[in-house]
This record gives C-alpha cells, sequence and structure tokens, in this order.
C-alpha cells in the first residue's frame, strides 16, 4: 500500500529528502511552507500535488498519514505533538526534541493515539548496521567504541547552527550518530561518565568530549566539533579485531581488522539512498501494523545521555 | 665525536635497537646481562666489544658514556638514579618512572650531576614532528587532539604487560605515545578533566579513556586499551583543517585536511630508523655541550597527567 506522506520545512534537508524520493519514484502527496511562493516552487520542482502554506491545514488533510518534519530542532516538539494529536504518523528529522522530558511526552501522546513516531537518525535505517549486528557475536568481547564527527561551520551571525533559539550546537546537530553508533554497539545502556564542553560566544556547545561506560566493562569515547573538519570515523573495537566505519551515518561498508592486521570488508552493496531507507522502513512499519517505532527507545536513551552531558557542563 | 653506548636490558626493544644502530653502522660499546651466556651472545651477534654481567661494573668503567636502559619500568628509577651517580648520561625507555615525584627526582639528581636524562618517547624524536610543528601557524586555531592506541595482548598468566611488580598496564606503556602527541600539539599544558578506566584482573589498568583540556579552549581525547586492536591514529583538527598521522609513534607522513576534503602530504622522506634518530639526537645534544633534554619537560608533565589519571581511577 501507498502512504501519503506531506513535507514540513523545505529547507536543505527537505530538498535532499524531495529529491532522493523522487528519484526513487515514490509518491510524496504535500509539502508546506509558510511562504506560498516557496511551497509551489517546491512542489512544482518535485510534482508534487498538494501545497499547504498553514501547518493547521495540513492537520486537517485526512488523506495525508505521514509528516515528515524537516524544520529546525527548537520547533519539532510542539509540531510533532500536534501531528500525533492529529492521527498523523511523524516521521521527524534528529533531533527529535531538545530533551529526553519532551520525547518521553511525545512517545506517549504517540500511544495514546496509535500514531507511530519515529526519528531520522541515519545509522538505524542503513541495511550495514543490521549486518554488523548479526556479524557481532563472532566478534568477541565489545572492548571500545570511539566516535568522532567535526563539522566545520561558518561562523557567521544568522548561521543556525550557533543559534540558541534555534536549539543549535553541536550535540543535538551531529550528536546523534555519534552517540547513537556507540549506543548502538553497546550490550547495555551506556552512562555517562564525564563530558566537557567549548561553548561559543552564542551561548551553545561548540565543541565536547564525552566518555560512555556500562555496566558491561565497555568504554566509548565521542568527540563533537563545530569549529573544524573532522573525520566522520568509528572504530568498534572487540577482543578478536576492529571495525572502522567511515562515514558512519551513511555507511555502506566497514572493515574488520584482525590483531594480526588482516582486513575483511564487510558490505551490503546498498545504492539506495539513505532517505529512500528512512521513507521504505516507515511504510513497511505501518503496513506490518506498527504503532511504535522500534529505535524510538535507542533515541530516548541519546537523549538522555544528551541531558546528561548539559548537567556536567553545568 | 663518538660516545660509548652501553645496553642494559636485553630483551625484545634492545635487540631492535642494537639491530637498527648496527645495521646504520654506529658503535655499540657495551652490554650488561645478569645471565653471562646471553650477555656473550647478544655481544657476538651485534659486535659489541665489552660484556658485563653486573650493573655495578659497567657503572664503574670510566670509558662509557650513556647508558640506553631497556629495562622493565619497574626498574628504571633505581637504575637511572645510579646511573647520573656514576655520572653517566642516560638514555632511558619509555615510561621512564612510574610516577611523575621519581622523575622529578631523576631530573634533580641528572642537573647535580651534570648528566643528560632522557626518555625514548619515539615521537619527540621522530622528524616529522618538528616539521608539523614548523606547518602548525598555517593550520589556524587548534580545537581538538584525538589520539587511539590499541594493543592486543595475550592474557597469560606471565605475561609482564599485566603484571603488577613489573609497573604493567596500558598507561605507562602506550600512554606516553598517545598522551605525548596530544601535549606536543597542545599550545599551553593540558589538565586531565576526567579519566576512566578498566582494570585486568591483575589489578593494572587494561583500557582507559581521558579527555584532557587546557586554558586556550584546545580538547584532546585519549583510548588506551591491552585487549583489542586499535589503529595508532592520531587526529589533529585545527580551525583550517585537520592532520591524520597514522602509526603516530614513528610516522614519517601525514595528511591535511582542508574542510573542502582537499588532501596535503606533509611527508619527510625520511627512512631512518626510529633509534637511529634518538641515538643520533642525543650524541648531537652531546656534542652541543647540552646537560639537559628538550623534551625531559614534556615526559615530566606526561607523568604528572598520568599521576592525575591515577587519581581519578581511585
Amino acid at each position: 500500500m501507498s502512504y501519503h506522506w506531506a513535507i514540513v520545512g523545505l529547507g536543505t534537508v527537505a530538498e535532499e529528502f524531495a529529491t532522493a524520493i523522487t528519484q526513487a519514484d515514490l509518491p510524496i502527496y504535500a509539502v508546506q511552507s509558510r511562504s506560498p511562493e516557496k511551497g509551489e516552487a517546491f512542489a512544482k520542482r518535485f510534482q508534487i500535488p498538494k501545497v499547504y502554506s498553514s501547518y493547521q491545514e495540513l492537520l486537517e488533510d485526512p488523506t495525508i498519514d505521514i509528516i515528515y518534519l524537516a524544520t529546525p530542532h527548537a520547533f519539532h516538539y510542539q509540531m510533532v505533538k500536534e501531528a500525533l494529536q492529529h492521527q498523523k504518523h511523524v516521521f521527524c528529522e534528529k533531533a527529535i526534541t531538545v530533551d529526553a522530558k519532551e520525547l518521553a511526552e511525545l512517545i506517549e501522546i504517540s500511544k495514546e493515539n496509535q500514531c507511530l513516531l519515529a526519528e531520522g537518525t541515519t545509522i538505524f535505517y542503513m541495511p550495514l548496521y543490521q549486518k554488523l549486528k548479526e556479524y557481532q557475536p563472532q566478534f568477541g568481547k565489545l572492548k571500545m567504541v570511539q566516535a568522532n564527527f567535526g563539522s566545520f561551520k561558518e561562523d557567521k551571525e544568522d548561521n543556525r547552527f550557533f543559534s540558541p533559539k534555534d536549539a543549535g550546537g553541536a550535540l543535538l546537530d551531529i550528536g546523534p550518530y555519534a552517540f547513537g553508533i556507540c549506543q548502538y554497539f553497546m550490550t547495555s545502556s551506556p552512562k555517562v561518565f564525564a563530558s566537557t564542553v567549548e561553548y561559543h560566544p552564542s551561548g551553545v556547545d561548540e565543541s565536547s568530549c564525552t566518555i560512555l561506560k556500562n555496566d558491561h566493562e565497555e568504554l566509548a569515547s565521542i568527540n563533537l566539533t563545530f569549529r573544524a573538519k573532522m573525520p566522520k570515523r568509528a572504530i568498534v573495537a572487540f577482543e578478536k579485531g576492529y571495525l572502522t566505519i567511515d562515514d558512519y551515518p551513511r555507511a555502506t561498508s566497514a572493515t574488520f581488522t584482525t590483531p594480526d592486521g588482516t582486513n575483511y570488508l564487510i558490505e551490503t552493496k546498498d545504492t539506495t539512498h539513505a532517505f529512500v531507507h528512512e521513507y521504505q522502513t516507515m511504510n513497511h512499519w505501518l503496513e506490518q501494523g506498527s504503532v511504535s517505532s522500534p529505535f524510538i527507545s535507542n533515541v530516548l536513551q541519546i537523549m538522555q545521555l544528551f541531558d546528561s552531558c548539559r548537567q556536567q557542563w553545568k
């Protein structure tokens, strides 16, 4: 069955989403933009039949099944809430909320309304990670995960990445991937052992280093920065060798290196765009009658880790 | 001028040292081993004229200028002290002592005796690092250093790496490189912000994650483990790009990557063995009449960072 998707928040991410989905010959039913011209132009470009200038009107459209929210983090909580209350399934860009309290509340509302609530941290949707999880028992005991992510953002006054009112900062923007990959491989819930921050003059977190630890003697270290480029590389070290995952958010291959230096390539030969995986996974869950994303508890735990980091930064 | 070197502690490291030095046609004057057979065999293999079975006798030989100590860490303090008191210059394998207090005392004794005291953390002697230091002002402000080192050690009962009496553990064995490279690039003295450990059943540190921070808004993260292989890779992230230094202890090249993904190879085209650099640097300092290693203050600071880690592990 085909579900009716609506895109809300027509920025760069929405454009990339619409490009990937239409190139895969999959339908998008509606868009919403406060600027009618922007909405019309976007709809025309991607052959989207419906254009709304008001979010309320879009929510009233009974045809729409799923809302894809690509608005800035700071708007997510209220918009997700309203969507769920209008019986819409929601696929929300990361970070889904600004803290764990907001997300816990949204999860409750999604249950009450029997609506599917999912977040778009890419790694959860890439087939590579499922494959690595299947291999994991062969790698021996997990010892350490190390994830870096450095994204150089221009230090301009109007840059939303540094804007407190847009819930800017590295943790909410690039943190979901780095914390996500650590949490994904760790075999029991990690806790923040320590975290330190350098703030941008605007007041948002510019760089941070965090150590995670769980009760299975597994350690993780996460390094984020908005003011320097760093490779998006994760190292997952087991007793029998280590995985190197380059460009981990959208990776389709990883290398397993044994202590004697032998490399094994693990690949999915996957050429599907990350956004298409997300779109199709969401449809698949709904087809199966699922009203809860299997990853939403992971996302809640990541938001709790973010809260712990900020607690330590005080 | 040629100095008379003596090697003490004829294990794997001493063998590698002697191999490199003799292959470079440089002289070694004496060796000492408690086992006369072992000493004789080693001397014969590397054409070393003098063999001592007692450290005291070796210290009494007025011909010897420099003692290269390749004994386990736990023996260093006492042996370095005696060597200095016998007016010998000392080149001691890392870690030079087990804590900063011991090293501070040895530095005092070396000054009193006008003897050169140096430690063998390889990175300080590799020409690459001097070259990178010259380039550093062009890279913009330093934001973050990230250094991993994972060395898989067999979990056998007699393995010195896990032996408390030999001052085993990852921090003293592989820590000098990882902490050394962070401290080398950071533009003011780092402090340990946080450190956490997993202990081996023998009581020595098996794995640790550490965050460093200084008063120049620079962060560093260091991950060590003895129970999993991890690449010896350092990432040094500046505002204008990042350095990747693979196999950093003996690296002869590094890559600088700008935010747009352009790579610049920085290389020394250096084919000299790391031990030859150490040997020649030591001779060079003595020729210049220097009685203090320019790096010993770095080493002292690293030992202080180790002390801070252990303080946090309690």
